[in-house]
């Protein structure tokens, strides 16, 4: 991996920054970072800003690039690709260790009296801008707004705002029709006394509407913005995509409805000329509604004693509680995915025992032809961390050739994956040995395992946070001074993003939502060895009632019902280290993998991969 | 129970509102928390401003009067109570509910537009203020301080602020002088870069010097404030304590001292100028660290670009680590506190069963006069909660005459008592049956033992913060449905207060520090079912260094010792619901127990209880 050579676009970085073509006034520091305008996760190829300027293309980032200096914060994840993938332009802050200034304090430290450090207001965060912008203010700096946004105006090769064709999705997966959804968030609208509800995260306006698409890579989600009044609903969209006649039904934009459920189809770009008329036209006590996350930009397009501004939007809150229809939907996704991962396990053991001709690369690229088989497969949800021997210690690796390991006899191998389905979107994790594992990797391998059945056969009262789960996953590890060093779960959508708020299973003391039955997450406690080994054990999970002996305050109860149903290799088990009660989960977790997945292989007519899964599906026998 | 009339008092205070005596502008509204100067959990009578003005005496709850209208918000614990104790010219204002407007939303909907609303700037936390300034400036309204306490004005009759006597601790007690702790505070505010330090809560003002008041009743405190520089220490206190020769030499008043280490004795009322001064005195960069909690009057004192404020002070997190000698007092403290406990329940059970004459109060004065016979006792830590049957479900029970009842051989006798001990302070609750539980009685208590244990025995990594360990306590209830509606453990001070911060176990995430070896909290899992019984079993515990097999990152692990030995009632213990870890873990306790306590209860010549701590602590035997 060489470094990208900066030296060019810097210079010509720092031209525009003091372009009156570009800025009203010139800016001394220019805040580059990795988000797009809707605060999503994964971006698509034209919001890599970031990387571009800076050659680091890792997830996480954030570049500030001053007259004298080039500077880039990234996360202990990412410290060792940014030092590679950066030149000397750059000097890299490594976030989370004690002497790396923050960006503020950074900026303070370097700027003359009296800077304007500019930034694209659409791509900040609006909760970010306030924090920045009082440290700067209060050292005398100024946090400026600059409309067009300065990479682009360099980035002659930019690639175009992806605009693919949509997926409509019927009642059979949504449960609910658009128009139901508007109507349930009107409700929720009128109980908050607000008059406008801005919906600005991707994957909101793809469920709001129950169309797909495939404008950003893994996630199923095409670019627009949507703002919903109590009786006008407007599409900010661009394209020919709303000339699909499909689309157009869908939709219903040629039906005569009522004026409330009439959809205005929108250019993209306008979003912010029609918020701002939105926010000039309203009296006192009009509220809209909107993500404390949304971009500077849109959050300033309504006068400040006008927002309501909260945490999680109530399009996020429904979305995350799925309907019968979804939970169908992702059961169905979970068989077909489960099918899959048995013919490949099948695979590699009969090519990696014998040949040892299995990579990384390979196998993953296996695990996807194996997914593409199944009906209504749509893409992966994410890239595949198919990892061997010291690779699985890297939590968030991902197969490159530089880094390709053959898969062997010799060394556990981590496999997360998954995909999205028409029906449902999964996320799987299984750690395995091809020949024998020792003493120690399995004794490690049971903790992890112990851990994973604690969260997911635990009971907990209605109104729990996810993050009061988390220890569950941790304690058999801490118990012989273990641990991990990432969160237990995180939200999964419904042939949507594969993470999603509001809720999820964290040491961290994030504003998590209460888990509500209908809600799916991940349980995936690990255990890793930097230079040796990662063992990772992951299903995704409703939550479902629990029925308990005694009904404390009348609160009721919930649980796990594990989703995905793929066995967890007993060769790495030390049955001697599980209690009677998570002998007895492996067993029927094993039990109900045979019979859903067996049938399903068996209608599939995959003779082979049954016979795997049966093997792997023996019953433990634990020592009494 | 007849409520207090106070048609009135609200007259005058109504008056006083409008007085420019007083006021410089009429306020319309005048609010009255429960708080005094330093926001004390505990308050002296004279601090007691809102029991005063409304009748209603609970430990939390606000008032605020209008010209029209008079209204209390109270949480759940007072809702009968303040409902009692107060006449109608008050609405209570039940908090919790969901119809019950927040104070500012209640202020807005009934103020004339462009209302003063009053508060004491003493009184209020700064954070307290800026939310409600904020809420009532974007309505057309103004928070203004009012510099006199109106109920002040009014209340003839006022006791006068205590001003005891001081106890001074010596280094075999506190293990550091207090100049030792003024140079490591000092280099805490170096590393901070802060110039002057406020200290504004009683407890941290009472360490730092290692002196110990009674103003406030259970909390060994004195009224006080100090200032501390890189050069100067100012304590501002009242009354001829200073003239007290002990005390003198104690702060080396009349010694030739360094100068920085000279105390500068100054009025307690003169803490606000002197603090205006030194805020006048300050050039840019030079900062003043103060509590986020600390008063508006004080905080407002330091013009803003020069506060550094933070949730816990420096004081109270090295407050927080006890040291060897602190430790070992508190050691001493809860084998002196056993002693007491084992003749108590000895006595009870001769009391009890055979004459039935014990009543709540009884038992509870009992406990007093049992601990007032040990070694350096000084008072009690709390009011003690004696609940016998369903008095056992008010979580914050204190028998008085009106619900005092009989402890019989058919009730559950819950017993939540401490006392402070020149060495030490305790704080322990048992939960016993003087005639045969319920079969459902024990169950309920075995979850509770189980949690109890979970926490106790738990093994968790250095930096990790108490409530990641409050699920523990729950899990055994949550598999069968129960709960129980508060936190799992609190800090416990060394002779100092009984609740202290920065560490705790709860489900509320609040913004704990990480526990660390030498800090100690209980642990006191319950069930309270309401109108029958209710079940707590509270131990005191140090945190201490834990082996562990292995040691991920070399962090080192953490665990807990229990300090308090008292023991616990087997015969409400189901046994067959206990591991056979759970029940090693009782029978290791109960022989230390036996050990420790039993030798001590011999060198007192304490026979007969020894007899019953030998009986109580026979080993379980579990069914294999």
């Amino acid at each position: 991996m060489s470094p990208k050579i900066t030296t060019e676009l810097l210079k010509q970085l720092r031209q525009v920054m003091k372009s009156p073509k570009y800025v009203q006034e010139p800016v001394q520091a220019y805040i580059v970072p990795s988000g797009d305008a809707h605060q999503s996760e994964y971006i698509a190829p034209c919001d890599c800003r970031r990387a571009f300027i800076s050659g680091f293309d890792g997830s996480a980032g954030t570049a500030i690039v001053t007259e004298q200096h080039a500077a880039m914060w990234t996360d202990g994840r990412y410290f060792l690709q940014a030092a590679h993938q950066m030149d000397n332009n750059w000097t890299l802050m490594k976030m989370g260790l004690k002497d790396t200034p923050t960006q503020e304090d950074w900026l303070v430290s370097v700027l003359p009296e009296g800077s304007k450090v500019g930034v694209d207001p659409f791509i900040i965060p609006a909760d970010q801008w306030k924090r920045m912008s009082k440290a700067l203010r209060s050292a005398g700096h100024d946090l400026v707004p600059v409309k067009e946004n300065l990479i682009d105006t360099i980035w002659t090769d930019c690639p175009h705002r992806p605009c693919k064709p949509l997926i409509m999705l019927d009642l059979s997966y949504t449960g609910v029709s658009w128009r139901d959804k508007i109507v349930a968030l009107r409700s929720k609208m009128a109980e908050r006394k607000v008059l406008w509800f801005v919906v600005t995260a991707l994957d909101e306006v793809a469920w709001l509407f129950n169309l797909r698409g495939s404008d950003v890579e893994y996630n199923p989600v095409f670019f627009a913005y949507a703002v919903i009044g109590m009786n006008t609903i407007r599409l900010f969209i661009d394209g020919d995509r709303m000339m699909d006649p499909a689309v157009r039904e869908h939709l219903q934009l040629d039906s005569t409805l009522e004026p409330e459920f009439k959809i205005q189809v929108m250019p993209y770009g306008s979003i912010l000329s029609e918020l701002q008329a939105v926010g000039a036209s309203l009296s006192p006590k009009e509220k809209v509604w909107l993500s404390d996350k949304a971009s500077y930009a849109l959050t300033e397009a309504i006068p400040k004693a006008y927002r309501y501004l909260t945490p999680y939007t109530p399009i996020c809150i429904a979305k995350a509680v799925k309907n019968a229809s979804e939970t169908e939907g992702m059961r169905r996704a979970h068989i077909k995915d489960a099918v899959a991962l048995c013919e490949l396990f099948n695979w590699l053991e009969k090519e990696v025992v014998p040949k040892g001709t299995v990579t990384e690369i390979i196998a993953a690229d296996k695990a996807e032809e194996f997914r593409s088989q199944q009906k209504d497969f749509v893409e992966l949800s994410f890239a595949t961390i198919s990892s061997t021997g010291p690779n699985g210690a890297i939590i968030h690796y991902k197969p490159v050739p530089e880094t390709n390991r053959t898969l062997s006899v010799n060394e556990i191998y981590l496999l997360d994956s998954g995909a999205q389905y028409k029906d449902g979107t999964t996320d799987v994790t299984r750690t395995m040995h091809f020949g024998t594992p020792s003493a120690y990797e399995k004794e490690c391998f049971t903790y992890v395992l112990k851990g994973h059945i604690a969260v997911s056969a635990a009971i907990f009262p209605n109104g729990t946070k996810g993050h009061l789960l988390d220890s569950f996953a941790r304690s058999a590890l801490w118990d012989c001074g273990l641990d991990y060093l990432h969160g237990t779960g995180h939200g999964v959508g419904s042939f949507l993003n594969v993470h999603e708020g509001p809720c999820g299973i964290s040491y961290k003391t994030f504003a998590d939502e209460p888990l509500e039955a209908g809600m799916i997450v991940s349980d995936e406690p690990g255990y890793y060895e930097d230079g040796s080994f990662g063992i990772r054990i992951e299903n995704v999970v409703l939550v479902i009632p629990a029925e308990t002996k005694y009904n404390f305050k009348n609160r009721g109860s919930l649980t796990f019902e594990p989703l995905t149903l793929v066995p967890i290799q007993t060769k790495m088990i030390d049955v001697n280290l599980l209690t009677q009660k998570e002998c007895n989960w492996v067993n029927n977790y094993h039990q109900k993998c045979r019979e859903v997945i067996g049938a399903e292989l068996e209608r599939q007519g995959r003779h082979e991969a049954l016979q795997w899964l049966i093997r792997e599906t023996e019953p433990l026998a634990r020592a009494q």
